[in-house]
């Protein structure tokens, strides 16, 4: 499996999906997106925080174990820190397989397995607490 | 729900996602790629052919039923008809929700919906036979 994993500060941005294979039957890319309800509340965005070396290892250690049961060809995992605005996406994850099946399975389990034991946390900020200075806008 | 289905015989080409809302958590994109092996055999390709008006109101039908179990925000569906060569995608669709698990479910049933009584139909052609022509290569 082609594993690739990526922390960055900056908007995600990805290039076109390139295919190590003429065996490459499905793509799947997913989009986590900050939203702006959460909990009842109206929030600007989220802060997220990682353990950079800890979260990769944890990381690298569930998509091993996914890939023995679902043998996927590859993997682009990317996370981004810092503050992220509502409307932007906060998780991005790109699964080449030979077939969906495989890759639909590997990138649901990944998702749900991020959110319980992988040293990333976030932070809510409503609208005008001022952290929209620390983005782009 | 939003639903636009796309039939073309021109490489399928997706502009960037536009947000309806700021409720939207979830963005899933799914590519089908002409593999190379298909039981056995190497293809150089497949050809598409569908009962269009037929196909769009069956599949108008699914995704009106999956829309009531999985209620997504989003879907733009398209499928390529004509010669699609190996490493092509002959189907695309990108499904947006405000949380992911209606968003992979509704993807999921929708790729088996469309493979069972949608009228689309595929022929293979193996290297060398001259389909190649009718591509931009």
């Amino acid at each position: 499996m082609e594993l690739e994993i990526i922390f960055t500060i900056e908007p995600i941005r990805t290039g076109p999906v390139e295919l190590p294979s003429r065996e490459i039957g499905s793509v799947l890319e997913f989009q986590g997106l900050v939203r702006e309800m959460e909990e009842g509340k109206a929030l600007a965005g989220l802060f997220y925080e990682a353990h950079g070396p800890m979260a990769r290892r944890v990381l690298e250690r569930h998509f091993l174990e996914l890939h023995a049961g679902y043998p996927v060809v590859a993997v682009l995992f990317i996370h981004r820190l810092g503050w992220v605005p509502v409307g932007e996406a906060s998780l991005f994850m790109r699964v080449l397989s030979s077939h969906r099946a495989e890759g639909l399975a590997f990138l649901a389990e990944a998702v749900i397995r991020l959110k319980q034991d992988v040293p990333i946390w976030k932070m809510a900020a409503a609208p005008g607490l001022g952290n929209e200075g620390a983005s782009s806008g």
